[in-house]
């Protein structure tokens, strides 16, 4: 359903100097207007005009602040990589590689995620010890006009420890990191679920699963999420192949979560107990919510078994954050946004790259940034009018017509006054208002 | 030759946070230490450790201050455009442009620059009127083995005005910005070169040169900013096929440079008053100084005939800001670092985009960010030791070894006081420098 946007801005500008055209900040509207043959973006690409730059310049500002503050540097990558280096590291998903034309030199292609050229860079300048961080757009072939918000080329925010340090501090910190961001931007209410790829290669080793199963049963597993556990049971079965036992056992698992009595429970739990991983996966765990019980951010994080994630290359820790639900009614479409930050332990990913195969051990996350922009880019919709001489009386009426109920007017005198006159479309009524109280005073307009 | 960064730092970090090791900043390090076939970026590109990429977030923390002062707003677009977009703008450097894979679907292309882009973008969503800046990276298949200083992927910084002003009030604010982001960054003394491609054209004209000869005549000029008129003679007779006596008679004009009073002097020419591009060229080359010097920026500021610039899309002011000399003799070999930022007009381009060919006039400035960068990169080159234990007496024997000056230590008590140790390598003396006086005192002892 088309919804208007709750403001438009009327700038009254000095002239002579140029008047500043902020465009409208509609979703997708970079992609669609081709005239002609080449005048658009490629499939799944986008422009972003002033006013969606701006907004993701603040996002991105926030984010980067909070990898600063725990002492995280900034490295780049080229966007390009050698086909070489991005091949067997993401599993069935290389079809989604963008490759570039063999121009007579190397065979080149685009990055798939900032992960792989990280590991790269690792192991290239043998540095066995760096916290960075990394904001920078990848690349991938997907199909953006199935998988909805989805695009082909998009932003990804990425905090990695490597290095070898006392066990579970840098896992605490990545999930301390989420916790920071999601509050700090006010995302309404989040969970992070956390598991660990040994507790559930234990789980499927003592519930009779051949280790060869065992990551197609985590992609199966992964999906607990989204559909109920008796569509998960019949794809073990019926496509995977597992026993129905088998499945039923594992069934029992993965719908357990809770907090630090779950660890205990499995701790004692006779099966899983005798197995090495799972003992392992579990102590970890243990230790894991002792720090962030230090950290007092326990409320928000749920030891979920059913957390499995995509990726082959985790080892240990593995978590995934999720907003549960949305503030007010603009962005009540965006319920089924899902997942705003993810990362784990992926302790071999350097040693592929490594001649002698030494491996870094190595924690991150992946901030969802382009999910948190839309959500962000709903919540407080603003447009301008495209008009070369803009009057008061054509925007007003623009504003009518589409039914914006709000209307920030900035002249001169408001300009000198430090305020922005806001004003009621359908009742006409105008009051000052402050600046720096522009944004609340419009938030408690719109509430329901 | 090698030289050595005149400063280590010593940071003796609180444990147990990791350890963060900024890597060396000697230049083209990331390219170069393949293991094995796949540990390497792609020919032409590298890496920015921490310590790069914090110089460059600090280098273009400043040219977007300055932009933003001037009103102009970020956009953002895809670093993909359709091969489309691209054909037919860039003359031979087409074959620069690298393209992607036909993986069934659009035929597509790395960005060549930010103009194409935005002049796309502007026509596209049928903007008239518009200031914004453009950061990001661009793609070129160019040679970076025999260009030095080159790369393949580098980033551009880019200002434009799009829209119908009064006379060169555009052209004159792109000219201010120039100066003031080549004052801020303090690179030494500089000169902005300033022409007028309809003054060069009519030049051509009196001097008898068939129209067709334009483009490639001001290729030709475009060289006597390196080799002396004799070889530029040279070519336009030999390869371009003119008369020894029209190349002479262009000779006299390109050979001159000036400010106001050359202005005047050719608006009284006997041959060029009599031409309308030329005419139009100087009269609104007078226009421009006139706005410099209410600017008071005309002391750097030279009109100057022999600067023709490479591009065809160009069709009234030109201007390329060059460094004079360079500061101390730790940046002596890079004396040729040549043009720091350069632009001009265009009211061409956005036309070829749109389906009825409405032309959006445009004016701007390109801010050469990688030539800049590299010499703030060698003003103050610091380094830090990959050394996971790193005791102080190691590092200080690294200084020594590597004819390292001045070391920088960093520890628990200078943190807490605010101070940073300044040691003296071969003296042994050491001094407490509150932080902010850091970078002058250091600038001060490498005073030759």
């Amino acid at each position: 359903m088309f919804r208007p946007p709750p403001l438009l801005l009327l700038l009254l500008t000095r002239c002579p100097a140029p008047r500043r055209l902020l465009s409208a900040s509609r979703q997708g509207q970079g992609q669609g207007r081709a005239v002609g043959s080449v005048l658009k973006t490629p499939k799944g690409t986008r422009d972003h005009p002033p006013a969606q730059a701006a907004l993701r310049e603040r996002l991105l500002g926030s984010v980067v602040a909070c990898f600063k503050r725990h002492g995280a540097a900034a490295i780049d990558t080229p966007v390009l990589e050698l086909r070489e280096t991005l091949m067997g590291k993401y599993g069935d998903n290389a079809k989604l590689i963008y490759e570039l034309q063999d121009q007579g030199g190397e065979l080149l292609a685009l990055r798939y995620d900032l992960t792989v050229p990280f590991a790269r860079y690792l192991a290239m300048n043998k540095i066995t010890n760096i916290k960075r961080y990394h904001i920078a757009k990848v690349y991938r072939r997907d199909n953006p006009a199935t998988t909805r918000g989805r695009y082909r080329e998009f932003y990804q925010c990425d905090f990695d420890i490597a290095g070898q340090f006392d066990p579970m501090l840098p896992d605490a910190e990545c999930l301390k990191i989420v916790h920071e961001i999601l509050s700090d931007l006010q995302l309404g209410d989040f969970l992070i679920k956390v598991n660990d790829r040994r507790i559930l290669n234990g789980v499927f080793a003592v519930c009779g699963i051949p280790e060869s199963k065992f990551i197609t049963t985590c992609s199966t597993i992964d999906k607990l999420d989204k559909v109920p556990w008796e569509e998960v049971k019949n794809e073990m079965v019926g496509e995977k192949g597992l026993s129905p036992e088998a499945a039923d056992r594992i069934g029992e698992y993965v719908q357990l979560h809770g907090s630090l009595d779950l660890i205990e429970q499995l701790l004692q739990d006779p099966k899983l107990s005798q197995n090495k991983l799972a003992k392992e996966g579990l102590g970890d765990m243990k230790l894991l919510f002792e720090y962030l019980t230090l950290f007092g951010i326990t409320g928000k994080i749920s030891f979920d078994l059913s957390l499995a994630r995509g990726l082959d290359y985790y080892t240990g820790v593995i978590f995934e954050a999720v907003l549960l639900q949305q503030e007010n009614d603009h962005v009540e479409d965006l319920v089924g946004v899902g997942s705003v930050a993810g990362g784990g332990r992926y302790d071999g990913l350097v040693g592929m790259f490594d001649p002698k195969g030494r491996k870094v051990p190595c924690v991150g996350v992946s901030i969802g940034i382009e999910r948190i922009f839309s959500i962000l880019e709903q919540r407080v919709k603003a447009e301008m009018l495209y008009k070369k001489d803009p009057t008061m009386l054509k925007q007003l009426q623009y504003c009518e017509n589409m039914g914006i109920p709000l209307a920030a007017i900035i002249g001169e005198q408001e300009l000198s006054d430090g305020v922005v006159k806001l004003r009621d479309v359908a009742t006409r009524e105008e009051v000052d208002i402050p600046r720096e109280g522009l944004a609340d005073e419009i938030r408690r307009r719109l509430e329901p």
